[in-house]
């Protein structure tokens, strides 16, 4: 908690206090039938009290509110603005509106999907082209027999309650997030502890076990929002969607909840094509899909959207990056772990230091972290309101090397829009061993399954990679033997268990445990599965190293996951893009997305400035070398204001607009500056052309052609 | 039935009676010990009549598997090797394949991507932005009230037979088509009235209902093709994927069986978008999804697949096109339906002749056949091999005004890629209207939904247009008026079904029952919804004519819809592209793809002639000015010889090859003509990107730059 709000609540308690004191010797007063002027004094006294604690009442509600007091409402009106414009213009509508929509289903219409198609445009160039990507394209409907072995079908769950009365359902986390927040920011008269003690529960949310859920909200008396009726003990759900693939209805399927399977069952065949070699990315765009248990947020939240992920396959023993050096430099808002606990904020770090320094396990992930933030920043999210947030140790999942959230602050708070995560050799040792580490560990990001159970689906097939070497090498190998009969005689029922924890050891716990059993003989050991200590004796497993001959070495390749949320990162664009402007008259605001070309839904509009045959021959000869350039554009004939069409394709982010006063030369209007030049008619589709292809900018432009001064007509 | 053919299986089995009645002469005269020369001459007859037997079944044999005898031999062949080719190049790879996949499930790999993103641009660029078509971007996930509407839920179905003892499910008319096809290929022995019968069967497949089909299985003895057990009756399966939308198990969906959908419901907004003007056109690309009972094919019949079309909405009275005129000239093969029932073949026809005669329904619906033309043959479908195919009247839905097929001939035969129909009113009028016409009419093309039933999921919002007229005008209105009471107590608990019967009449039924009714005071009616005729008398229901002021004309709008499997139209586009050509030594067959620089997985490789560092740095700098360019390429280093290299690269489709044998000039080999020019360093990217862009073709470049000769490095 922010000491000042501590203080603050800690101050509002004690004069709160004293104003009931001071009200009590008032009336004491008046009863005891005191002197006018004593009593007018005492009144003056509990006044001034009331004034001083009416301000810090004031101080406080700034303080659990933001920077300034009216912050929660001016975003909640910024939002309603932008996405009113959003809804009317048909950037995106709820899906099928006409039989009243289905929560958490969105369509983008027209100038929505454009940009949409815009992003990915960029992003295919971005990633794919520059890195030289495998991109794929596989299916949605997935059986089940992938998404158990990835761990989806046992894990991918979110806890719920149901109204006990109604059925009505709702997810645990949020019913209790929203009663903390609620009561920390609307109800000041709550002591510093009991603040204190909302602030721990939200930010260990993530943590909590179903029966923790549960136990906190009968604590908190938390009922159903719409009936206030009692509600259900937490119980898991899971999020996918399920189906049935093929006539027979005994092959259960499901809709994928991430793109990233499709490649990593893809592994061998990639990597040979990528004539088995080391490092390389595929990647994917496509739809996934979450039967969220209670969709909010527009775009945030949804129960299908498009994801692209890029699975980035390196030598976990050679993390470099060949173009490390050309992202070394960039400066940008980082929050790392230390950041975070220490209750300080994100901060300008450079992504060279950040590597060098450690903070950033790898140069490979630094790289990524530095090409996303590029990405995100061409497309026009504002570098000020983009963080990059580093996951925390309890959120991480055990295999993960490092993670990092690309974070995008719009009038929702804070959002994880793209997450980057090294996450070691998990996902390809899911689907290929037999013997998996039997590790329950509930990692916390969304989306990511963090842990997988004992599980009989494996395919069976290695999805490893070979380093060759030039002449063989000798190599010592750690060997753990469980010497399964003491284990048996020791744990009966429980000796698989014991045995599969033995053999996931890493080479420094086995180490350890050698030099333990030397010791002492005994040794308290973990058993995941059993969820409990247990004493392992020197008989029981022998641990040693052996040495070898190898022609090669063989592993499994770490994989280094960038995963873009397509739908939120669009979302949080159109709202570093939304502003108002005064109309020229100044009776109303008018409505702007600031586009920058590269996303712009339509590049250009084309307007004759009366109607009149001439103007619209040569608005045709326009639109017809704007159509050969390649460039998307609108044509708009209609008798309109000019300044009323300029408001219009403004309000749908049209980055220029040409204006047809003459049979030779027209203006070209720029969106945000409103400035003019003057082009001939054969040039104006070129020059628009050269600015959207990003060739040169508008002050090239501004710099090389006439001025026009507006007349009239303009705004 | 061709008429050779008949007249062959007549003088074959005639033969083969001639050739028993010799056979029994020969036994009864050595029966009859009857003289050597006598015997050998009747054995030589029938040895005569033997190979003229033998002749007619090899005409035969040719007659009814094509042109030539060893047709379906070679395109089996050339199917092999083009596959072969395909999967182990990673275009398309079975999913799940470590899983031992998915029936119809298939993933594109890195080059089949790429093709795939090429074609989906094309498409945009030739359609969305060339005619301003407002992209939409819906989910996949759907309520099942949407799909109610459109008649899926109730019709959307194929008919099953189940093996009685194992339980595999078979789709009922894949049996029987299957069976046909084997006996007129492979039995020779069968009667011309035999062969006829299941000439007529094949030709009315699609007409056949439940139990005819299930008539036909028994009559012909068909049993389950792997185990020989027999099969159930058929029965109708949904082939919707089906889910269920949100925690509660309470709201039934399905994954969207075509895109169209997403499209029609939203057609308010759109049409306001639009500025409440007609025509216009939505467009949509997505996943579809269709549980196929059993998949074959290959890319041909799959369960997911991505569809892109287009709803063009017109005036139903007025169906011109503004741009009709640029495509009224184009000739191409167009299979008229009176060409089909006469038993010609399809034939060229100059677009603007086929709509003048009215052979094809309008102008839009012409205009969109010829833009669909040229979209196939410039992304390289050969235009000898793809045809035009008018829907028969009994392929057609009841309300559509006319169907073509663009028709691709692969190794399959002849395939449907895409559908241009003009769906007149039906899709809108099923989202918004309460009382709809009750007509069950089983359409004929897959995935057209050609019927609905009575339907309480109706949205209820009107999805009309309206043309606003300068002055009032009076207009006769045809009114029809059931008479409630007399047909309640004519028909009971039929009344309601009569009613909208009753009412769903056009103007034409509804005049023609008038003259009837007050010529003959009653007349038999069909009410489909009872499946029966019932008598109405002149008492039930009063049909007229009034006059009305009418201020504007409301109409629902027709949809003319070109709709385009892209998986099929990439197969097709494989075979096309695909070829053979010996090796420099002759020694072997290398495989080649022959895709247009706009459809090319990747554009150009770029090659160090030996390995050696300058040469390297040189492609370096090559391959960095192609990424600026935007050209996606491939660097080879390895130290194969040219022509592997060349070899690998050919068989990816790649058409351009720099390889750098200095540091000033480089080669660009094209992959077709294998000829050589050379360019500079500077100049390498340029050239490749102009000529990938189609601003000049290679002949152009082979006539500026100075041709290579190539040394004994290429094949």
């Amino acid at each position: 908690m922010a000491s000042s709000e501590e203080s603050l609540r800690k101050a509002l308690a004690e004069k709160q206090s004293a104003v009931e004191a001071h009200g009590n010797a008032v009336r004491a007063l008046k009863a005891a039938k005191a002197s006018k002027p004593e009593i007018d004094a005492a009144i003056e006294a509990l006044n001034s009290l009331k004034l001083e604690k009416s301000s810090i009442e004031k101080q406080l509600q700034a303080a659990v509110s933001g920077s300034d007091g009216d912050g929660a409402l001016s975003r909640e009106a910024f939002r309603q603005a932008a996405v009113n414009t959003l809804e009317r213009r048909l950037f995106y509508i709820p899906s099928f509106k006409i039989y009243r929509g289905v929560a958490g289903l969105y369509d983008y219409g027209p100038p929505g999907c454009a940009v949409k198609s815009n992003v990915l445009a960029f992003w295919r160039q971005h990633f794919v082209l520059e890195e030289n990507m495998l991109e794929v394209d596989c299916p949605c409907v997935t059986p089940e027999v992938v998404l158990k072995a990835s761990g989806h079908v046992d894990k991918f769950t979110d806890l719920m309650v149901k109204d006990e009365k109604t059925g009505t359902c709702y997810r645990a986390d949020h019913l209790l997030k929203d009663f903390c927040n609620e009561k920390l920011q609307k109800d000041l008269t709550i002591s510093a502890e009991k603040a204190a003690e909302l602030k721990h529960v939200l930010a260990t949310l993530d943590d909590l076990s179903a029966e923790e859920l549960g136990a906190k909200i009968k604590e908190y008396g938390i009922t159903a929002p719409d009936t206030k009726n009692p509600l259900s003990d937490p119980y898991p759900f899971n999020l996918m969607f399920q189906t049935s693939i093929g006539p027979s209805g005994l092959s259960p399927g499901y809709m994928r909840p991430e793109t990233a399977q499709g490649i990593f069952v893809n592994f061998k065949d990639l990597y040979y094509y990528n004539g088995n070699k080391l490092p390389f990315a595929a990647a994917q765009i496509g739809q996934a899909f979450r039967n969220e248990i209670s969709p909010r947020q527009g775009l945030l939240r949804v129960r299908e959207f498009t994801l692209a992920e890029i699975e980035h396959f390196v030598d976990p023993e050679d993390k470099s990056h060949p173009k490390y050096s050309e992202v070394v430099d960039l400066e940008f808002l980082m929050f790392p772990r230390g950041e975070q606990m220490s209750g300080q904020s994100a901060k300008k770090i450079r992504l060279g230091d950040a590597v060098s320094k450690g903070t950033v396990n790898n140069e490979t992930l630094g790289y990524f972290i530095g090409r996303v933030y590029l990405f995100l920043t061409r497309l026009g999210i504002d570098k000020d309101r983009l963080r990059f947030r580093q996951h925390l140790a309890n959120e991480m999942a055990h295999y993960a090397a490092d993670c990092w959230d690309a974070e995008i602050e719009c009038s929702y708070g804070w959002i994880e829009c793209v997450g980057i995560a090294d996450r070691s050799a998990y996902d390809l040792r899911a689907h290929s061993e037999h013997h998996v580490k039997n590790v329950f560990d509930e990692g916390q990001r969304e989306g990511n399954i963090d842990c997988i159970g004992t599980n009989l689906d494996k395919s069976g097939v290695p999805l490893v990679a070979a380093e060759k070497f030039s002449e063989p090498r000798e190599v010592e190998k750690l060997v753990i033997a469980p010497v399964k009969k003491e284990l048996g005689l020791a744990f009966k029922g429980g000796q698989k268990n014991v045995v599969e924890a033995l053999e996931a050891m890493n080479e420094k716990e086995a180490l350890e445990m050698k030099a333990a059993l030397e010791s002492k003989g005994e040794v308290e050991f973990y058993v995941c599965t059993l969820g409990k200590n247990v004493p392992i004796k020197k008989n029981m497993v022998s641990i040693s190293k052996e040495k070898k001959k190898e022609h090669q070495r063989v592993f499994t390749p770490s994989v280094i996951e960038p995963s873009f949320g397509i739908g939120r990162i669009i979302y949080c664009l159109f709202e570093h893009s939304f502003y108002t402007r005064p109309s020229k008259a100044g009776d109303e605001q008018l409505n702007v997305f600031r586009f920058p070309p590269l996303v712009a839904p339509i590049k250009c509009t084309v307007f004759p400035l009366v109607q009149n045959q001439q103007y619209e021959d040569v608005a045709k000869v326009i639109s017809k070398s704007l159509t050969t350039a390649g460039i998307s554009h609108k044509i708009d004939i209609t008798g309109t204001s000019i300044g009323k069409r300029y408001a219009r394709t403004d309000e749908l982010g049209v980055p220029f607009a040409i204006t047809v006063d003459s049979t030779k030369d027209v203006t070209i209007r720029e969106r945000d500056s409103k400035l003019q030049v003057r082009v001939s008619v054969e040039e104006a589709a070129l020059v628009v052309k050269s600015v959207t292809d990003g060739l040169r900018t508008w002050e090239d432009v501004w710099e090389k052609y006439p001025h026009h001064t507006s007349g009239s007509a303009d705004d």
